[in-house]
């Protein structure tokens, strides 16, 4: 049997059928014209969305169906943990194209839900679509974060401490290596890190909690771009030391592979989905002691600045300059600068 | 200026600039990394997404994409209005493609925005990402209900009468006549009512306010279709009466010119963005009140039966046959018999 033989009304049972049970109560889920969902208690519910389109997000060549399903539902939760708030519930709007089959369907839904899953999110809704360019996921997931405790990404303040999750540039790298066609066998790291994400929902969480953060971004665009979004909306400039940017050992000789400078993949490389954060110097030793106790993997990499001093780079001799977000802009389709 | 050299972050800035400001509160909108709304009291919040694709949806020939943004908000506002909610909050999921113009955006955000202004939704985020493929807009709807008023497609009982809000059939006639490439004017109710449907929030939540139906679904896919869907969710059958069915005058003069049955239009034409409701007999009384004082517009026509029935149409001789559920379906791109 075919997806046109199973129909759009087939296939969502087919899905119904394969979900889980909700993780919480969920008074109406897929199958009627909206699902219903019980608001939250003194919190702020968030809400976003974000798209994976063959082609521009994905190439079917480098990534499985299921990473596929697995990484759309990753690239919402990032932002949910940006904003310091637990992921709750998800809806899939699905564009299907001729060539799709229900076991790549099947494998899709099943990335879903295991990504669903490990972030405590219940699917209870959607929409599926035949599109005759090429196919597209677009998730929208909705969070809860108590009032007090949401960051976002004004907020920080001159002399401001940043910091970063786990490593930058991997995925950007492992991307790189897909795309030259090289043996990625020992950059499995790099690869794994591109096609299926680590999200950091639980630290955003610990650290909306404990109140440290004065701003928070997720990484997705890259480093620099992404770092100029805080920086604006903060009304800052930034300071940013190469010697402290985290860098994993895979990265370090994937770039000297490829003939690259590391710092440049840590620096505009995309899809990181780590969290940059700034952290007022009254909050340093609270923070420094999650660090050390193993709660949170995390670098300090810079700090806030005056809006004068835009976005600079310093060297380990000291030397500074100005750098240029060169992040991913998705109308552009590359590179910024 | 085009929209590369906008820029995705360009863009969301022209769009976040010439938004409205929300029409109730909302605690964070477009421009961080997810929105946040306050979540109402004592009600469900209702969540729902439908896309609307260039060559599957619409034909750029056909509708502006003032119609489109228009239409693909209101799509999204009928599904809330089936629950008998209150449309609140939109997300926008966008993917634009290398013709897109920074004018036909423009273009598109007046439609969304002219639909949210009419139905009292806040814009409060969404992606814009894109796309070598057909043009995409997959907005996400938010809405409220109080408890004990939802309507789902469940809930029908034997006995119990149907109605329907409007006339059926116009939009898909519309859609036939542009198709033809006939001269429209004469028909120009159909088209309009295929580019920019009216959707029924007011008369969903007058209804579901005054506790009337038993159930409810909107119209998206043809009577047939989606009336099977309430009879399978409610495990009933029904029967329909030909001679009731709310037929416009123009859909009348639009099928004798297209030596077509205004009643195919009624049964199996798409998108009439009406609503479909059984009413227990013991409500029929205070429903007709509501129609006679002009509150709302909506026809008997016909009856929610066991489910050996299955999906009856009666003819005006009173004989009756068994009719397929004959709508849209998505993946099959057509008609389903």
């Amino acid at each position: 049997m075919d997806l046109r033989q199973l129909g759009e009304f087939g296939l969502i049972d087919r899905i119904q059928k394969r979900s889980p049970p909700p993780a919480g109560p969920v008074p109406l889920g897929i199958g009627d014209d909206a699902a219903a969902i019980l608001p939250p208690r003194k919190q702020y519910l968030l809400l976003t969305t974000d798209s994976l389109i063959e082609g521009t997000h994905f190439d079917p060549a480098f990534s499985t169906f299921q990473e596929v399903g697995y990484k759309s539902v990753m690239v919402n939760v990032s932002d949910i943990a940006a904003m310091g708030g637990v992921p709750r519930y998800i809806l899939i709007s699905l564009g299907l194209t001729e060539r799709q089959t229900i076991e790549e369907v099947d494998r899709l839904y099943k990335g879903i839900e295991s990504a669903s899953r490990k972030t405590g999110l219940d699917l209870v809704g959607g929409n599926i679509a035949f599109s005759t360019g090429p196919f597209f996921i677009s998730p929208t997931v909705v969070g809860e974060v108590p009032k007090k405790e949401m960051l976002t990404r004004a907020g920080a303040r001159e002399g401001d401490i940043l910091y970063v999750t786990g490593t930058l540039g991997d995925a950007a790298a492992g991307l790189a290596l897909l795309k030259k066609g090289v043996e990625t066998k020992p950059f499995a790291r790099l690869v794994r890190r591109y096609r299926a994400p680590q999200v950091r929902w639980r630290e955003g969480r610990l650290l909306a909690k404990a109140r440290i953060p004065s701003a928070m971004i997720d990484l997705s665009d890259g480093l620099s771009s992404d770092l100029g979004h805080l920086m604006e909306r903060s009304g800052l400039g930034a300071e940013i030391e190469a010697d402290r940017l985290p860098l994993s050992p895979p990265l370090r000789r994937a770039a000297l592979q490829m003939g690259a400078d590391p710092i440049e993949y840590a620096l505009n490389g995309g899809e990181d989905y780590e969290l940059l954060f700034s952290v007022p110097r009254t909050k340093i030793k609270q923070l420094e002691k999650l660090i050390e106790e193993g709660s949170i993997a995390a670098h300090r990499i810079g700090r806030m600045a005056p809006s004068r001093t835009g976005l600079r780079l310093i060297d380990s001799s000291g030397q500074s300059r100005t750098i240029a977000p060169g992040g991913w802009d998705h109308l552009r389709k590359g590179r910024k600068k």
